[in-house]
Formats: C-alpha cells, structure tokens, sequence
C-alpha cells in the first residue's frame, strides 16, 4: 500500500487527487511552478515541492525537477493527471527506473498508443473496426495522393505523434493534399520531434463516443457506459454526455467487448479510454485513438456507474484487485458536464486570464456536482488551461439535467474574469442538443453560426 | 400548474426551494426579516418582499404579513420550509381560505397529527404499536401516579402540543413525578397555550427511527428507506444517516407498511414522516409522532432513493400524481448528513452568531453535497438557527462515506464564527458509531462526556 503520492500536475485535477488520497489515508505531495505558489492544491497537499518557473517545460513537465522531488520527499508513486506528462512514455520509464510507481498504464502500453498509426495497426490485427486509411504511415505525398484518389476526397491527414485532437488536416482535393501534406508534416516534427502522417477518410456525419475501462494486474477489465463527447470546437469538448442516445444497450455491450480486447491483447493496467467514431450514415463504430490517461470528463462516468476512478487508479497501481466486476456496472441514469473556462466565446473563445474577485459556485441540490481548483480570489494564470470549474449534473433522465443545469449554470456567477458561462447555457437550452440532433461538426457548423451572429465583438 | 410560489421561510430552505422552483420553471417569492435582507435566497429570488423586525413573530411566523406578500405578489402557492409555520394548521387553514395552495398536508391533518396524545390515539387504532402508556392526555397526577405504578418507572411526561422534542420530562419515582408533572403542565401552558400532558414508558435503549413518505391526491403512497437519527443532544438531530444498521429488509417493508397505513388513516397527502422508537431489548417498533412537514435530513433521503422531495411536494401540491411508484424506490446504497452549527460544542453548544469572513465549502468528488444558504461575508444571526451548511454525503457503503465525510470535514474551513466542525469530525471518527452501537441517548451519556473531559472550556 502507498503512504506518500507525488501528484504531478495542478488544477482541479491535482486537487480531486489530494482528496482521493487523504480518502485513502495516503500522504499527498504537490509539486508547483512559481505561478501556482498560492493555489488551493499546494494548499490542500501535506507537503508542497516548488519545481521551477511558471512554463511547463520549466515545472510541469520537468521530469528531473520531478522525480528529484518524488524521491526527496519519500514518494511511493506519482499521478500524473491528466495532460502535461500524463500520457509521456519516457516518464512513465524514468518512474520505473526508479522503482516509484506511475499511476497509469505502462511506458509500453503508452508509448503503443501514444504513435497514432501504430495503435491503430494493432486494433485492426485484433479485430477492431477502423477508419478505412493508410496502413500505418504514409511514406510521402504520391501514397498519399493514390490513396486518396482510391477512396475518394474529402481524406484526413494526421500526425502518428498528435491525439486528443492535434495535428489533423482536412483535404478536399489533390491540391488541397499536396499542402496540407507537408504543412501537417512540417508542423508534426515541430511540435512532436516527428513528422510521420496517416491517412484516413473523413466521415463526414459523425459522432464522438468513447468508452472507458480500467483493468488491474490480475488480467480483470471493467468498461463503463459510453460518452458522447461530439460537442467539440477545434476538436476540444465543450460539453460531454452518457451514455450517448444513440447506442442501444446490445451495441454498448458491442463496444465494451472490443475495449476489453484492445486491452487485453496491449496487456493494459489502469485506466484507458477508446475514443470512436460512430459513423451516423450507415450506424457503424471506428476505432479512433486511445487515451492512456484519466481524462477530464471521468467525472460523467463516476456519476452513472457509482465509481471512483482516482481511487480505483490508486487501487489497482498498487496492485490490489479491482473492487468491481463487470456485472456491478449498471446504466440507469444519465450525466452531463459543462467545463467553465476563462474564455471569452465573443472574441473567438480568446482566454481571459486574470483575478476572480468573486465567486459563487452554486453547489448543493442533489445530483450537482463542482469540481474546482479555484477559489474567490485566486488567480487564472495564463501559463496553464483555462479551467475554473466542471459542473457536474447526475440525474435519472436527460431531461432533469437539463433544466437542472440550466439552473446551475444561471446561478453560477464569477467576477473578474469573463468566462463562457452564457454561451455553455444557451447550448444546454439549444433544441438541437437537447434532443441529441447533433454530430460532432454540430457547434462549428451550426450553433455557433448562429450565437456568434448575435453575440461575436468585434 | 403554479406559476409563482411564495417561500414563507429563510435560510438554508429557503435557497433549495427557489432552486427547486427554477428548475421547474415556476417563478420565486421571497418574504424576509430585516435581519435577513443581504441574505443569499433574497438574493436568488425573483422577487423579494420584506415583511417585518428581526424577531420570527415580527416577520416568519407573521401569518397576516406573508399572506398579504403572497396575494400582492400574485403567488398561488406557499412553500412553508421547516420549523416557522411549516406544522402551523392555522396558517395551513387560512392558505385554504385565502385560494392560495399550502405546500404541505391539509390543515386537519396537521391538527390531528400536531396533537401528538391524539395522534397516538389515531395510530393505535389502526393497528400501528404505540407506546405503553396513557390513553390521550392526563387528567390529573393522581391519574398519572397510578398509570406510573401499572407501568413501572421511569416514565416521560410529553406536552401533546410540544414535538421535535419538545416538552419531553421524565419521572424516575413519585417525587419527581409530582414534580415534573406540574412543572411540564405549567410550561406547556406558556409554550403552547395548552397544558395537556400524556405519559409513555420510558425506554431506555432505544435507536430513534423514522420513515419518510409522500402522497398525491390520488391516494398513491410512497414509503422511503428509514432513517437513523439516534444520534441526538438535547432531542435535538446532530448526524443522521439512512439505512439503519439495525432494520432488516423485512423491517422496512413492515415499517413502511405502517406508514401507508398511517397515512391513508388520516388521508394524509404531500411528504411527512413517521418516528418510531425502535426497543433494542425487544427489537420492537413504537409509533412516536408524525412530522407533517419537510424535514431538515430528508436530504439523505433523496439521495438513496434518488427523488427530488421538495419537487415532488411541488408537483403533487399542483394536484400531478406522484412521478413514481414504490417499486422505483431501491435501496443499495448509504447516506449521511452533518449539521455544521455556529456554535461552540466546548462551551454546551453555545450558538456563536457573528459575520463569516472566510468560508472554504469543499464542494466537489463524487458522493458530497453541500446544502448550503450562507456565502463567504454572510452574517449568521442571533435570530434564528445557527445552521451554516449540512454535508451529505452519498456512497455504496458506509465504510466508504466515512471516510469522505471525514475528509470533507477536515478541509471544511470557517472562519470568523466558531463551528461545531471538530466534534462532528471525531463523532465521525468514532469507533461506537463506525459500527453502529449508539443508541438516542449515546451522544449525551457517553461520547459527549469523553469528548468533554478533552475539550470543555470554562
């Protein structure tokens, strides 16, 4: 069992961590860049490390800077979170190199799901739909140019390094490739030290579902009830969903069994999440990538499945079983989650960084949940994400959170900084979303047409 | 369906029920003191009217003065909370006369039910065990000495107009029966205008256990998992939690059989409770009184039944039947709630009203709610209750909310008034009621005294 976890981010995340571990009895150890110096984390932590300066290369992930303070203070682990090295196989390594466990999967699994192209020939060798595309990498613009002729324009380009939404390209046409070939290699060995590109068709009328599952050491695998994270804008979601109205409980079960075989035949530990493309023209499931990461919207499945998936993280690194089986796992209820940034959807979503002199987080009621890093009078940096607060609304039908978050995100009230709070409400009013009519194009081509046309600044 | 709801109480209540309202698209009154006008449910309500001084019969308890708000303001219903006129058959009465819709049981059930010797005449005739003692109120002590032979001492003297434990004398041999029977006839005389006494035996180990239930115009009765709210100081409800340890499936289903049964006995409709004594050297079940009100831990009950109650009051006010069935209602999980008071636990409970100048909510994680009507600057006031906030919290397992409520308490930060935080904390941290072995007089007659000799002040 642990007694001492260096969690190795900030936030809200790192805040949600703290708490999992004084649950658990565990000692928690923060580790902050000078920005962070008096944030409610360092504060919530029994023992605080300041690693660097405010830029994440400085702090956050600075693995020596890390690692050095896990091993000062007496560490029996690391979370990492998620983003900054939450997903990075060579921490995941250095960790193990230095006998402190990394709460998540294995620098292999990671470093197996981290290259797009690799994932995605491993799912297809154990039997999981794909994207129709390349096999593997292309090795330059003429591939690239007779797949695209063979299965017909519009394709997608993406970097093997990117994920979560980063280094993709569209092309409509030969010219339209040429380009977007060589500006999304350029721009792949620039942000990830490697400029290696797939292919794939774009499907046009999409959504995004993904399921999550954790697995322990004792080769035990537990899926939860898929999300509908198709709201997006530049491929970050907005607001996400479970379970997604247009998955039918046979197809659930559908999808639980090709996650659990993509975890088994990876020999995955700890927590995942397969994200898919549901192909809404002829109803079918693509494998889309993995993240080998806790993401932000767990938050949604801890509510419908009655889980705590900190915890069950810890649990399992510690190589204990899982405290659940797959029966356990029931789908009754329906959740939502709104993110509250410091953002201003008026000027192109531009961040809006500065003090928040006031706050009111309209917690309580049931079925209402705030996770939160911030309190009245701290500071939204404009180092790190923007993020003040996931709203979290847990109720028997869609249709009750709905008006319980519009309730929620009309009380919520910040001053200091402008936040986005308006326009998630207008989107839980919105018709189209309420009755599940969307795909994942849904806010870029139409909504926010529509709400920039009545609220966009100049 | 209503269109505008007059909250003829303050506080913490008061923000849910205007919640509740908004989530139900029906506009929301205000009425408050002049103590109460930079309070947060003035604050969140539609509309606010100020009906008086600081004192309850100035302004909460001002029949005339909340009535004329209501009809000024074109309300069709009142909502009456807890405490104030919520049992108040007059004020349900003259809702009646005035067309304007009490949010609550009719006023003769109230008066049935808030003679409490009558009532338990009522109950016993339709076959619900009462206990032994006197049948409807005293005549005299000579009456009362010889029911006190029969019987055995000790044996309590209740005021029939008293309740929520009040009015509650015991009598350990003739002496003191003499005595305490003129001392509670004269004060409940003063208190309630009405002498009247009845005597049960005393039973001295008991649990105290009550059931909550709901019922629409239609004649549908819902029964909800009892709770336990042994834990008492003063008569006065410090953790409650839901289930039981000690009640068995079978038990529940007895209990709530009583209830059914007490309810369409008295044609009872909307939510009120049922308090039993359970006998723990008989394992026997007692008929106590009824609340015919909301009560402060119904909170708990919502979330292992997952109902909204104060939704459901609403709804079945308007004349809707009941949104569920009692084959909806399951149990599989475990809830409780602490009371954080402005009050100092080492110096008796001494209330410490006064202005909060910081206040750290640890809103957030799966399972905690925090019903709250105070904000950050918010003064708590000598006029009323010294409630600040009740903690809930929701998780499969006892073992499981322990732990969390102990971790919420401990980050739980007031300041500027003292709270009774530390000794929730360590009655939490208790071994006696970790496993369940407390019974209604544990706080006061064990776990008190220890925690004294620790912490009294002069």
């Amino acid at each position: 069992m642990f007694k001492k976890v260096l969690i190795a981010n900030r936030g809200e995340i790192a805040v949600q961590i703290i708490r999992a571990l004084h649950e658990m009895g565990i000692k928690a150890v923060a580790v902050y860049s000078t920005a962070d110096r008096n944030s409610m984390f360092v504060h919530l932590a029994d023992q605080a490390v300041c690693i660097g300066g405010p830029l994440p290369a400085q702090s956050y992930i600075n693995m020596g800077a890390i690692i050095d303070a896990a091993v000062l203070t007496g560490c029996d682990a690391i979370h990492p979170g998620y983003g900054f090295l939450s997903e990075n196989a060579e921490f995941a390594a250095l960790c193990e190199d230095c006998h402190i466990k990394f709460i998540g999967p294995s620098s292999k699994a990671i470093s197996l799901m981290g290259d797009k192209a690799s994932a995605k020939v491993t799912m297809k060798k154990v039997g999981i739909p794909t994207i129709p595309g390349s096999d593997g990498n292309l090795k330059n613009v003429h591939e690239a140019l007779d797949l695209a002729h063979k299965m017909g324009y519009p394709v997608m380009l993406k970097a093997t390094a990117g994920g979560g939404g980063k280094g993709i390209r569209k092309a409509t046409d030969d010219n339209s490739l040429i380009h977007e070939f060589q500006a999304d290699q350029r721009e792949a060995q620039l942000d990830y030290n490697n400029g290696a590109i797939y292919m794939e068709k774009d499907i046009q009328n999409a959504k995004h579902v993904e399921m999550q599952a954790i697995a322990d050491d004792f080769g035990h695998v537990v899926y939860f009830p898929e999300r509908d994270c198709s709201l997006q804008r530049e491929h970050q979601k907005v607001l996400e969903e479970t379970p997604c109205s247009e998955v039918s409980p046979k197809e659930r079960k559908y999808l639980g069994s090709l996650v659990t075989k993509a975890m088994k035949a990876t020999h995955y530990t700890n927590t995942g999440t397969v994200e898919f493309l549901l192909d809404e023209d002829n109803h079918k499931f693509y494998f889309m990538e993995m993240n080998a990461r806790l993401q932000v919207e767990h938050t949604i499945t801890e509510e419908v499945s009655n889980v705590q998936l900190i915890k069950d993280q810890i649990l399992v690194a510690e190589g204990q079983p899982l405290p659940y089986t797959q029966k356990d796992i029931h789908l009754n209820s329906y959740a939502m989650e709104c993110r509250i940034n410091a953002e201003d959807p008026a000027k192109n979503f531009m961040p809006t960084p500065g003090k928040i002199i006031y706050a009111n987080f309209p917690f309580g009621t049931k079925g209402v949940r705030i996770d939160s890093g911030v309190r009245q009078g701290d500071v939204i940096s404009p180092y790190y994400d923007s993020m003040i607060a996931k709203i979290i609304v847990h109720m028997p039908t869609k249709k009750q959170a709905v008006s319980k978050m519009a309730r929620v995100l009309k009380e919520f009230d910040i001053k200091g900084v402008h936040t986005n709070r308006q326009f998630l409400l207008d989107l839980v009013r919105d018709k189209g979303f309420q009755e599940g009519n969307f795909n994942n194009r849904y806010i870029e081509q139409s909504f926010l047409k529509d709400w920039m046309s009545k609220h966009a600044k100049d």
